[in-house]
């Protein structure tokens, strides 16, 4: 926050967006997932505190996990979204492969109740260095 | 990138995701907006150039503009995805009346087919207080 330098990424042209959708392509650059989920409104405060864990692990412990962002629908709390941004494509792989995402495959299944992946190419990533620098830190 | 440092954001609670929809509420912390956008197929290469200079200014100008991502789903090039965090409600607002973005708005109004706007609360957003520094950043 000392540094309030913009930080812009501009990420590689549409040039695989032809390509049938499938597993996850090797490309160069960031490998942007989105999701959507529907969680069992009886299970949302234990699937928001197992999640919230999973993304603190995951930021802190992966080099390769730029960022994994969790938002809720405003008028529909049970609906998530999620925007997460892997460094590439063998940073996504090892996330998946993650003890701690394991665990939280685990002990969230009963919890959700649909689960749509978007896999996506990006076009433009902009962020500033210091972002969120604004907010409550967790440690 | 020399600090790799993760940096970590709990945000706020579900407080409010039982209010109605409609116009955005001021609120501490971060605000997120996502949207859904179709852009006509035989202007999306100009479509592209016009958003991907909205967002650069945006992050560069604006110190409550903290992120703009833009991604097009992978196997349908036309449809893109935004995912926006800005400060607070009100740089949200700041952003809206900002002579570049009402620049944007005039440009691209022919060129995009449909747009679906999300408002949302966050969950938790986890970044990598260098997680972009990996790609091309201008300037």
């Amino acid at each position: 926050m000392d540094n309030p330098t913009s930080r812009l990424l501009v990420a590689a042209l549409l040039t695989a967006s032809l390509c049938e959708p499938g597993p996850v392509q090797p490309a160069p650059g960031p490998l942007v997932r989105m999701a959507e989920l529907e969680i069992d409104p009886d299970q949302l405060d234990r699937y928001r505190a197992a999640v919230t864990e999973e993304i603190e692990t995951s930021i802190r412990a992966e080099p390769g996990v730029l960022a994994i962002y969790a938002v809720a629908v405003r008028d529909a709390p049970t609906q998530l979204r999620f925007f997460e941004i892997y460094a590439d494509a063998a940073a996504y792989s090892a996330h998946l492969e993650s003890a701690h995402f394991k665990k939280y495959l685990e002990i969230t299944r009963p919890m959700i109740k649909s689960r749509k992946l978007i896999e996506t190419v990006p076009v433009m990533l902009g962020a500033k260095a210091d972002g969120l620098a604004g907010g409550r830190r967790v440690p």
